[in-house]
C-alpha cells in the first residue's frame, strides 16, 4: 500500500491513533454492558454520555438530543422512517443528489426530489415549490459524497422558519423538519445545528478517521420520531441495542480532533484541490471539473475526461498506485450510473468518463503531482 | 476492578485478546471501503467475505445466507420486521420469554405469545396450536437470556416441517419460517442450522468475547426477506451501510473461538455452575433456583431469595466485588420486573427478589465460593 496516493477519502478514512487508543480500554477492561447497576459499568454509561455531550457540543445541542446508531445510513434511514412514520399521510421532499441512504427510505413514503442547478446546488426556489401542507421533512445533505457541493442548509433553515410561520397562521397543526446528512462535511464545516436552522443531522465516524458503522442522529427535542431498531429501549427508546461504548467513544474523538482542525486542514487541502486543478488545466485541459468550485469541499477533484472510460482509467491508476473512484463506493458494486451526475445534467457516457478524487491527512502536494501524472499517462495511453 | 468476580457474562463480555488483534489492522493499514473498486479495497472484500465464510461454517450455512448487522438486536429486528412485511396479512407467533428485541417488532404486527412451562421451557404442543394458516414466522430463541433455559428449537423445527407438509397438501402457499434468537447460545451450543432446523438465526459478537453491535442474521436461501436499513445495498440488499469490517472480522473469530471450544468450556462452567447451586442449598437454602436444570446453558444460575429486595442485594454484593443482575441488562434501566419470570409464573414480589448469575472464561471455582460468600453475608445482613 502506497496510502500517500490514496485519493478515496470520502470512502473510507483510517482509524486516527489517537482514537483507536481512546476506543481501546472499552474493549477490554471497561468492557461492561451501560445498561447494567454495577458502579464500574455505571462508569461505562457515564463515559457513554460524556462521549455524547463532547458530540452534542460540536452541534450545540443537548446531549440528549444525540443518538448514536451503526453509522451514516442508519441514522438517515432513522431520520426518514422516524418521521414519516410518526405523521401518516405526510410526505418528504429531499434533493435529487442525496446519497442513497435518504433517497431509498423517502421512496417508500410520499416523496418529491428536488432538483440541483448544473453546479450540483440544490435551488431553494425550486424546492420551496414542492413542499406542501403535507410535507413534513426536508431532507438536504450538508455536501454531496461525489462532487463535494456544499448546500445552502442555512438558507433552507430560513425558508422553512417562514413556512412554519405561514402554518402557524393558517393554522396548519403538521410540523415541518429540515435533515441534513452531514457525513462527508463534518470533518470540514461549522455543525452547530441552531445555527444552520437544522433539526436532524446524520454523522458517520467511519468518514472522519474514526471507526465504521459508528454514527449518529442529532433529534432536536420538538422533533417526534418513531424508532426503527426496537428492543431493550437504549438510546431514550429511540435506537434499541446493547450500545457500542467504544464506538461511540470513537466518534466523539474523532469529531473532537476534526472540528478542532477544521480551519487550518480545511485551507491546507483547499490549496492541494487548486493544485489538483490547475495541474489538470495544464496538462489535461480537456479535463472538465463537475459543481460548484465556489462552495465545495476542500478535498474534493471530480472531474470528466470526455471519450475515456473510468474503469479502465480506475485500473491504470491503481496499477500507478493511485486509489481513486468513479463515484460514490457505495454504489460502486452497481452498474447503474450516478443519480447524482444525472441530476446535474450530464449524460450516461460523461457520468461513465467520470472520476472522483478525494483527498485527507495524508495527501501532500507530491502526492497530487505523482496522482496528475499517472492521470495523464493514464488518459493519454 | 476484580474481574475473576465479574458475574454478568450474559450481559457483556470482555473482548477476547486474540479478536482485538484480529480486528485491529482493519482499523489502520486496511481501512478500505470493501465496495471501492481498487486492489487493495477489493482484498478488504475478500477478508470480509472470508469472515462470512467462516461463521457460515459453524452454521453449516452457505457464505451468501449471513447477513452482518449492528449486533443482535438490530438481527432480530431484521428477522420479525423482514418477513413479516414480505408477507402483508400474515402473523408471527413467539415464545413469551423472547428478547425484546423480538417481543417489540412481533408486537408491531399480527402476533400470538406462545406460554412456557414453570422451568421456562416453550411447551412445543401448546405452540403448535397458535400456529393457523395466516402464520409465516415463529420465534422461538435457543437459549434464554434470564434463565438460561435451552429451548426445544429441534423439536419446533420437525413440528414445522409437518406445518409444512400438511399446507403443501392442503393447497395453502404461505411460507412458515423458524427463527432463533442464538446470542446467548453461540457460545455453548451446536449452531448447525439444518441439524437445527431453522431458516433465520440470529449471532451477537458482542455476548461471546467479540465486539458489541456486531452481529449476524442467518437468512436460508428460501427466505423471502425485506431489508429494514436500505441505501447502498451492501449485504445483498439486505442490509445497507458501509461494512463494519473490523467488527464482522472481530465476529468471526470470536465464532471461532467459542465454538472451538464450547464442549471443554462448557463442562467446566458446568462443573462451576454445580458448586455454584451446591453451595447455595448448603448455605442459603432458602434459595430457589429458576428455570430447568436440564436443558440449560452452562453458565446461568439464576435464582430467587423470598422476601429479599434484589436492588438491595445488587448493592452489597457490588461493594462486596461481586457483579451480578437483577434481570436482563437490556431491560434493567426501566423498572418493570422481568417478563420472562412473569411468563413462568413467578409473582411480581419473586421477581423483585431475584438473582442472575452469569459465568465466562474468568471464572473460577474461588470466584464461586467468594460469590456465594458474599451473597449470604448480604441476605443475612
Amino acid at each position: 500500500m502506497k496510502p500517500s496516493l490514496y485519493f478515496d477519502y470520502a470512502a473510507a478514512t483510517p482509524i486516527d491513533p489517537a482514537v483507536a487508543s481512546a476506543m481501546q480500554p472499552y474493549f477490554t477492561a471497561k468492557f461492561f454492558n451501560p445498561s447494567a447497576t454495577y458502579l464500574a459499568a455505571q462508569q461505562v454509561k457515564k463515559d457513554l454520555n460524556a462521549a455524547r455531550a463532547r458530540i452534542a457540543g460540536w452541534l450545540g445541542a443537548w446531549p440528549s438530543e444525540i443518538v448514536f446508531t451503526a453509522g451514516g445510513t442508519e441514522a438517515n434511514n432513522l431520520a426518514i422512517h422516524g418521521v414519516l412514520r410518526q405523521f401518516p399521510g405526510s410526505n418528504v421532499v429531499a434533493s435529487a443528489i442525496e446519497h442513497e441512504s435518504v433517497l431509498q427510505p423517502a421512496s417508500q413514503h410520499a416523496h418529491k426530489k428536488a432538483p440541483v442547478t448544473a453546479d450540483s446546488i440544490v435551488d431553494v426556489a425550486k424546492l420551496r415549490v414542492l413542499i406542501d401542507d403535507q410535507t413534513v421533512l426536508v431532507s438536504v445533505m450538508y455536501a454531496n459524497n461525489e462532487v463535494g457541493s456544499v448546500q445552502p442548509i442555512r438558507q433552507l433553515g430560513l425558508a422553512l422558519q417562514e413556512i412554519r410561520r405561514g402554518r402557524r397562521q393558517r393554522g396548519v397543526e403538521l410540523p415541518i423538519y429540515l435533515h441534513t446528512d452531514a457525513c462527508q462535511a463534518a470533518a470540514y464545516l461549522d455543525l452547530h445545528t441552531a445555527r444552520l436552522g437544522v433539526d436532524l443531522l446524520t454523522l458517520n465516524a467511519g468518514k472522519i478517521y474514526g471507526p465504521k458503522q459508528c454514527g449518529a442522529l442529532f433529534v432536536s427535542r420538538q422533533v417526534r420520531l418513531q424508532p426503527d431498531v426496537v428492543g431493550g429501549g437504549q438510546e431514550r427508546n429511540l435506537r434499541s441495542g446493547t450500545e457500542n461504548v467504544a464506538g461511540a467513544i470513537g466518534l466523539a474523538m474523532a469529531l473532537d480532533l476534526v472540528q478542532t482542525r477544521r480551519h487550518e486542514e480545511g485551507e491546507r487541502l483547499r490549496r492541494l484541490q487548486k493544485l489538483f486543478i490547475g495541474e489538470l488545466q495544464k496538462n489535461l485541459p480537456e479535463a472538465v471539473v463537475n459543481g460548484t468550485l465556489k462552495t465545495r469541499l476542500p478535498n474534493n477533484v471530480h472531474i470528466t475526461l470526455p471519450g475515456q472510460d473510468n474503469e479502465r482509467l480506475l485500473m491504470a491508476l491503481d496499477e500507478a498506485g493511485v486509489l481513486c473512484a468513479a463515484g460514490s463506493a457505495c454504489s460502486a458494486s452497481s452498474d447503474e450510473p450516478s443519480h447524482v451526475l444525472h441530476a446535474m445534467g450530464l449524460s450516461d457516457g460523461q457520468a461513465r468518463s467520470s472520476l472522483r478524487f478525494t483527498m485527507g491527512r495524508q495527501t501532500d502536494e507530491a502526492a497530487v503531482h505523482q496522482a496528475v501524472a499517472a492521470l495523464v499517462r493514464a488518459a493519454r495511453s
